[in-house]
């Protein structure tokens, strides 16, 4: 047995699917200590959008360490934080026409999605929260009432109350108009639904079995929250930073979110940062009502402004998103089709992909074939049914068809 | 207005207390952009017990960077984890005779507080947690329903549940044997206390007011539960990794708490870290369970290693931090000696003192007229009536003296 | 200004719609303190199935009260209690081929179902329960979290949470299978449904509307909860003891609750009582562990007993209602059909009856003529958009023809 | 097996103690079938203060019956209705100089209570309540919450939220100041107590084992709820309608409470009834916001006229239940004195008496010795170590004197 084995406790689980002790990364690549090497389809669960140790950040981190900037620093004002902030107005919201106040909850997207929660709470006086079949907001006793897997919401302990599910785009593959639930249960004032705060959404759902909503369910619950007014979160922490091609997540939707969850790729190296973006009308907190120590990674922050600054001045990395997120479609729909009397669907938008199995073991079954032939990649879906491909949206044409090729035979080797 | 003022949401808090733009910083020093020096009496709230760009931690992260060392690794394998875990056990839980499990619940103490109490329900199966008054131990929704502090609860939105709150050591001061009514209300079936999964506790609150418990009255809450059945969780995110001299704050009391969160400054540089220890037989997580994106920052894993290896192979720091923090108890004595006539404090062990008030608003411009003075402290305590000095640990004697100079100056000022 | 309007609380509602003081009553006749009779289409809202004052209940109660037999004894063994026990199992259950334990809740229907949900929470571990748009099941905090009406909910000053709503029969107008909505999230687990320990519905929603359930649908809700490991708790305290012809509402569609909820009627003379019927495996309950002070008043026993030997012997008295019903619903049909321009439905099972209203207004204005020609009717339904027709089973058919005749006059005076 | 052991639940509980089965009571005595005889020291928890079937509230209910007065109206304008109304304010309001309205919240006290903590927080807009150690409120959700007993707690299956317990007077044998716990964590921002909409408190605890707090702390109380801004709720349900003495239980400490609780006896002839008093600026309920099938039991409403007329409008009963209870204290004590050995203790206010033991199976042993020789007393306290003396106040000299004879006997027989 191993120190990971004898002293980590049994909550560790990617381990446990890529059995090896990895050392080294860099952009679409990782290796193990026997130096083996290995393709990443897996990013990081979205962390790693510019892949690992991007060059370009790596070097504006570790000028900024060496001249001792300052790296620790709560919610004081830096150089390196006001950067990111005007480099975050100007590249990211002024162009889009996005008007948003940013919130530094935190370091990770269940900060985030804490932070909106209780600020939807704090302005409407509502506690109720609508979340979605499937939903991932994450693992703190706020993010995980409104996450839908069951086992980890067992994990809580205590009844996570607060939360009213509602079925997600294509719930039930077109058997019904959209929102005819909900619609119902607000429109009817005898419904028994307690009236919401907020409504809290992911684009794509990742976690969730890589389930991308079209952008016309999303401009229906746009609309259906300000009808009734209702604040609308997108928590955009795994989808947003580009991975389904642009900056945000619900571009494509041309709506508007009152509240916005980012994190994982917005560090842009992999350092832990978040931010929520609230309308300027929402903006009602007291100093110091939602705090934390670690809000202030500057290195973090000098990466994310460098990051915004490479990669999204021009829409460069959104097109290279979008053509190798229908390569990896058209890919995956061709082994679909090559396999007409096995239960497939290829599934996503941009580069968060999925190849949803009927049987879950299958989908599992390909991981591991992938792992054994030096791809990572993991499973998604309540069973865990979607192969989920989520690579670097830097990795090279040759790396992604080489990852391609690997799932293919990956999945000829299941099926055969 | 500045970017902070237009863009940043009004939640920013201590941007308020030190106008300034900081920029770089080393050891204890802080330095605005203007160049002007700020001696660190608040070390990043507890994070920063090594200073600010330790060069030795910072030489073995920028290795790692440089090195290509993985950076952003979740819950793999890795070889920088491995060495985490060895020295971890090596230099802290052997010397000292201790048995836990290690979990990584993701960046941020709030985290290890989330872990820890997910865990004491699941293991009891009870879903009620004791507090103490005056408690601080996060601010996601688990963490903030065992905080004391009005105002950050009301952020909540929702009703705070399944906590009760106990009178903290000498809470009534002296008038009361320990315990009185905590023991109570568990020995009697009709007292209407739900029957508690776990106790949390911190051993000296420093957000509450640098309240420091005794080691007997540690013992007694030790005893408390063994003798109930309840778990007891050690909060050392912020009194932990030397704050009050010995590694873990509760080692002079002898007791080995159920479970132990730790943060702060566990990942040594200022990066994000955090670790939930555990007795081996409250080891029940399923895979998964608990997970978090950010639980695997290798080069705050580095940097907690390297700091392990350098501060606590042997006793010198603790040793150190008991004389300074003995020093600046000397000074703060003196200082309320010599003002009889105004009810001031001299509070705290190791290097976690406090200076009390019975005027909040003498503290608040005692820490006003320290930053005017190039000195950083904030207040903490429910209004903000205690100067809380936190110096790294690492502060050389002559800035330690050259702080607590200006910190007697200040309180002259108030006092004049 | 009268007594009412100065020392009773502003919460009274009744007496505002039916604006005269009532002294006495006989059958399905009020009579107010003028002398002037009203027709009674209310039944003491399901609780006087029997009538007003019925002469063999009353015999019965004061020749029991007048020998001095015990009047109130809480669980006590008492011979009134014994009397109505082996009369429920010889009249009731056994007949019916039910296999029930009678438990004695309190006094009201609410008792009974925060008993009922006491238990099922009890025997299954779990907390959630699904309850259905516009139930109502009462106004305690636990009764009241299952019942839909907004302004009834937010009287009680908390979040009502531990409670999903779900469709009830024809919610969609038959636009969606049955249970497409709780099939789905019940068979997902990462649907984010707390997987639920029981289902309560009304078999008839009375204060919803007079929504009927079709027997199918209620057959489909008993299989999903066996399939699902649920329990099955019909609330039948209006729609029990004969209203829609059988004595339980459910026996049409054959099924077999797993608990049953009984109050109003069952008393008989509108004496509070109230019985929750659970299946003998179900009957985990510690002594006193559910108790009240008014579980065990003996005139009501007498008059519940009185009540089955008269009543529940034959199927007279079924059929009657049944005829009667039929009655009803022709001419409300009648009605409606010959207001082809107005939108009306006629709505309901056995006696419980209501004619539902586009407009709430109308139905509130048919119901103020009905009084004002004296006749006793209220709405029901999240609007009040029903007109409620619940005459005493016992009603004769003259007086039923010239209630019909009134309701048919109030509803032409609103439509003219 | 008779038909209660095979047909009733297990719930059942004071059938366990007193094995028999009852058929007639008047006054203070009770008969069973076998016409044996039991004195009543129970009077039906407290239901029962005019004694079975008083002769006197017989003949007014009766002649109610025969005449045809309504019997069940909901909350509709009644004669009966009024006549209460007026004979509550004529004799019981106004020649204490008390100024409530008056609700009707259903028929039992937890209806009251259910009632009382909707409108508290209602009012305050804030969710929880204060409650005391050795509480009992009723066993509804609402009121349960608010209930001390464990064993009743865990019966309801969720976690029970929003009541938090102080230390009911003398709860620490004189050790602290009275309300120290509670001032000081009200006083301190920090304290992590949610700001209390209420408190909610019995100034003799029945249930709890007949404490009863002495008139200054109820001062004290009352005094800290308005600083406060907390509104003060008496439950008189059991310690009203004279039991101690005066009409309601808190006229001797001259408070006057913003809430009262009524029920048990107040419908004077075990029929039931409940009514909640409020302060009229606190009458913001919308019409219906609460409601209730059997809120109107015109019977009852006879009864308990009857019952204030007879017995209220002078002092008489106030005197004599005074002495009575004198004297039961004086038996009592010398009980206690003449075994100096054993740790007894003489406890209780007006004809509210307990004795208590130390060992709980002593008193369980005197009520099963007592019931032997014909004396019907149950045990209260968390353990049912304190043996609960509550006669009706109407018992005569002579049957007060045979009761306390066997109850002498009974303890004797324990001891020996």
């Amino acid at each position: 047995m191993n120190i990971f084995e004898t002293l980590e406790s049994e909550v560790r689980s990617y381990c446990r699917g890529w059995p090896t002790t990895f050392d080294k990364a860099t952009g679409a690549l990782l290796y193990d200590e026997t130096g083996k090497e290995y393709l990443d389809f897996f990013a990081g669960a979205g962390s790693l959008n510019y892949g690992h140790n991007n060059p370009l950040l790596k070097r504006a981190v570790i000028d900024y360490m060496l001249g001792d900037g300052i790296t620790h620093s709560l919610d004081m004002n830096t150089a390196a934080k006001r950067d990111l902030l005007e480099s975050f107005e100007d590249i990211v919201l002024r162009p889009r026409g996005l008007d948003y106040k940013v919130m530094f909850p935190g370091p990770a997207g269940a900060n985030a999605v804490e932070a909106a929660l209780k600020l939807a709470r704090k302005v409407t006086g509502r506690e109720s929260i609508i979340n979605f079949t499937n939903a991932f907001h994450g693992m703190t006793l706020g993010a995980l009432s409104v996450t839908g897997n069951s086992m980890k919401r067992s994990g809580a302990g205590i009844p996570l109350v607060h939360a009213t599910p509602m079925p997600y785009d294509n719930y039930f593959d077109g058997q019904t108009p959209d929102f005819l639930f909900f619609e119902r249960l607000l429109a009817d004032s005898g419904s028994g639904l307690n009236e919401p705060a907020a409504v809290i959404v992911e684009t794509v759902q990742g976690e969730g079995g890589i389930n991308a909503a079209r952008a016309e369910w999303l401009r229906g619950l746009s609309d259906l929250c300000k009808r009734n007014g209702i604040l609308l979160i997108v928590d955009d922490v795994q989808m947003g930073c580009g991975r389904t091609g642009p900056f945000f997540s619900f571009e494509i939707a041309g709506i508007e979110p009152d509240i916005v969850c980012l994190s994982k790729s917005i560090g842009g190296y992999g350092l832990p940062l978040a931010l929520t973006l609230l309308k300027p009308e929402l903006d009602v907190w007291e100093p110091g009502e939602h705090n934390g120590t670690f809000r202030g990674i500057n290195p973090a922050f000098v990466a994310a402004t460098e990051a915004l600054k490479v990669y999204w001045q021009d829409d460069k990395l959104e097109k290279s998103t979008l053509a190798k997120g229908e390569q990896v479609d058209r890919e995956l729909t061709a082994l679909v089709e090559s396999h007409p009397d096995v239960p497939m669907r290829a599934k996503g938008r941009g580069l968060a992909r999925g190849l949803q199995f009927q049987d879950a073991a299958l989908a599992d079954q390909v991981c591991k074939n992938a792992f054994e032939a030096g791809l990572l990649m993991e499973t998604s879906g309540p069973d865990g049914e979607v192969v989920k491909l989520m690579p670097p949206l830097t990795i090279s044409d040759d790396e992604l068809e080489a990852g391609l090729s690997i799932v293919a035979k990956s999945v000829k080797g299941v099926l055969a």
